[in-house]
């Protein structure tokens, strides 16, 4: 197994590892976020190995993924007067620890924040790399500030409360650490799909690989975005559905479908040979479903490619792979091309 | 002179330093913020120094340095789809420099900005140092972030615009920053008071003492307390002047009546001359009025400095003077010393 930082505490003794953070004589008052989800299915799980707290609840979802939520959480810590020794501990997925990380980012100008991230997606994306943030106008993470937590606590036992489609929602983010860095995980790994006894190994390794990653570029000013890969035409088509009652999907759902356009305009550029195309494909399409649209929306969603955060102007900059397991980032391509991937996509 | 960081231009030439750091390549859309005292005031003589713009408008007044002041800004931004190289350029008091440097700090997780301060307060205080923030639910500056503006452009020539007593009020300030590290500047300068043709080399020598103190501790952990001087007793007769409906008084003639309460209290301690607390009694009333309360109303004021930010549970850390020109932080003191004090001066 890759090594990670030892602010990330990675295993089923990782609450243990929280109790005793939260036990240090530095640590004033202990505030808990949860959503109306982990409340409920997490939270039980947790409860005994945290000393006297606060608890805050928001509505779960990423509709609540704002300012007013926001409002709620620094409402919570300005009325039980939580000074700058505070530490606000998040159990849940994206939304809560984006939220509370960004809620004690800005708290009395920043108090500390733990993470401890309860869906597979969180456990190897949204915890690590110090990106906190709420959504606004519509835009996703438009709101919001870099911050490194004290300590992300990843504990596997909380997947047992997901379903299978959430589930694979995170695993999209796995697969796509192992095909920009780690080929060797991809030819051996990929065999057991989701259907995994214990997934620690598997976590710590995709951590370790984003960690890695963003070290190397915190500001995300040119190496950090490789961890797009698949993003560009996933978010696309994700905001897309979004838009369109009843054919929501879920974000690694997007990934999966955008790793694979991706991919396509990687061997287009001849960057990826046609087997290993081959075998990205065959090997996504037995864990994810086909995502359905029709020929004619192609374009409309490629356009929505041209709002993504990471492009300069009119140029839509895009992570491609040269070969399983290496990627090359700000590689410029075209809303045609992608319409185009759209269409390769569609008729597999 | 004291020297000063190259990011701060102080002057009449600073506005043309503004106009070139402008014009840099690497500077995307230009947005300026205003209030709407400072978008009549000052913007028509910074007018001619800006490249192509947006220029966006809050309301004037603390009462509007709110989370939905911050909503119009990001608003402005998200609408004219402002990317990760747009800065925003503040024009204002310290409401507008602190509440546009939590906007751009946290827009996209960040872009570029540069304050213009236009009080004297704003000048040698509110823009150096890297706070950021707004006021929730009636406490001050509860949400923000530290982060440093690319560039601050300080021309003394906005001073013009402001009344008698907003400029004495940010002169509170810079007496503040002689009696606590400038001994020299206080024995020599003080004798002209407010009546000063040329402020540049007295706001220079002000901002360069808070930039030494502000590096040495940037996260406010230890020495920077010393900026606080005159602002535990102070802050607690503002705000208890704040809830009385035409007692408001401004910050710096708050500050000045707290740095006469607590050169007091250092004197009760031994740590400055009967003599020297004279002076600085005998120049504050020479500069500032009385500030007028009753003795049945110093309990009251009192109590409030127990909710001071930089506290830690029930005791008041305050800053006192080692002699005039030094200071020491977090000399504990009791609500009912800050009592005395505030008797003390009411009897003056």
């Amino acid at each position: 197994m890759k090594k990670v930082d030892n602010s990330v505490s990675i295993g089923t003794q990782s609450l243990e590892q929280l109790q005793h953070l939260l036990r240090q004589p530095a640590v004033g008052q202990v505030f808990v976020l949860t959503d109306s989800n982990t409340v409920r299915n997490c939270y039980p799980l947790l409860q005994r190995y945290l000393p006297d707290h606060t608890l805050v609840e928001i509505p779960a979802g990423e509709e609540f993924k704002t300012l007013a939520s926001c409002e709620l959480v620094w409402n919570q810590l300005t009325e039980k007067a939580a000074d700058r020794f505070a530490v606000l501990v998040n159990v849940g997925g994206g939304v809560v620890t984006d939220l509370g990380g960004f809620c004690a980012a800005t708290y009395k100008r920043g108090i500390r924040f733990i993470q401890v991230p309860t869906t597979l997606l969180a456990q190897v994306d949204a915890s690590v790399g110090g990106k906190t943030g709420i959504d606004f106008q519509g835009f996703k993470n438009q709101i919001g500030v870099f911050q490194e937590p004290v300590s992300v606590c990843i504990d596997p036992t909380f997947l047992a409360t997901l379903d299978a489609r959430q589930l694979k929602s995170g695993y999209a983010e796995v697969v796509k650490h192992w095909l920009i860095a780690d080929a060797a995980a991809f030819a051996t790994q990929r065999q057991e799909g989701v259907l995994i006894k214990d997934w620690s190994p598997i976590i710590q390794d995709s951590v370790a690989t984003k960690q890695q990653i963003v070290e190397a570029d915190p500001l995300e000013s040119g190496l950090r975005k490789v961890l797009n890969f698949g993003h560009t035409v996933g978010h696309a088509l994700e905001s897309y559905l979004l838009l369109q009652a009843g054919r929501e999907i879920l974000h690694g759902e997007a990934v999966a479908a955008g790793m694979i356009c991706e991919s396509w305009l990687s061997a287009q550029r001849g960057l990826l040979s046609a087997a290993e195309l081959d075998s990205i494909e065959t090997f996504l399409f037995s864990v994810f479903e086909k995502v359905q649209f029709v020929t004619m929306e192609t374009d409309a969603i490629a356009e929505l490619a041209l709002q993504d955060k990471k492009n300069s102007g009119s140029t839509i900059n895009c992570t491609l792979l040269d070969g399983i397991g290496k990627a090359l980032y700000d590689q410029p391509i075209t809303v045609t091309e992608i319409a185009e991937s759209l269409r390769y996509y569609h008729r597999l």
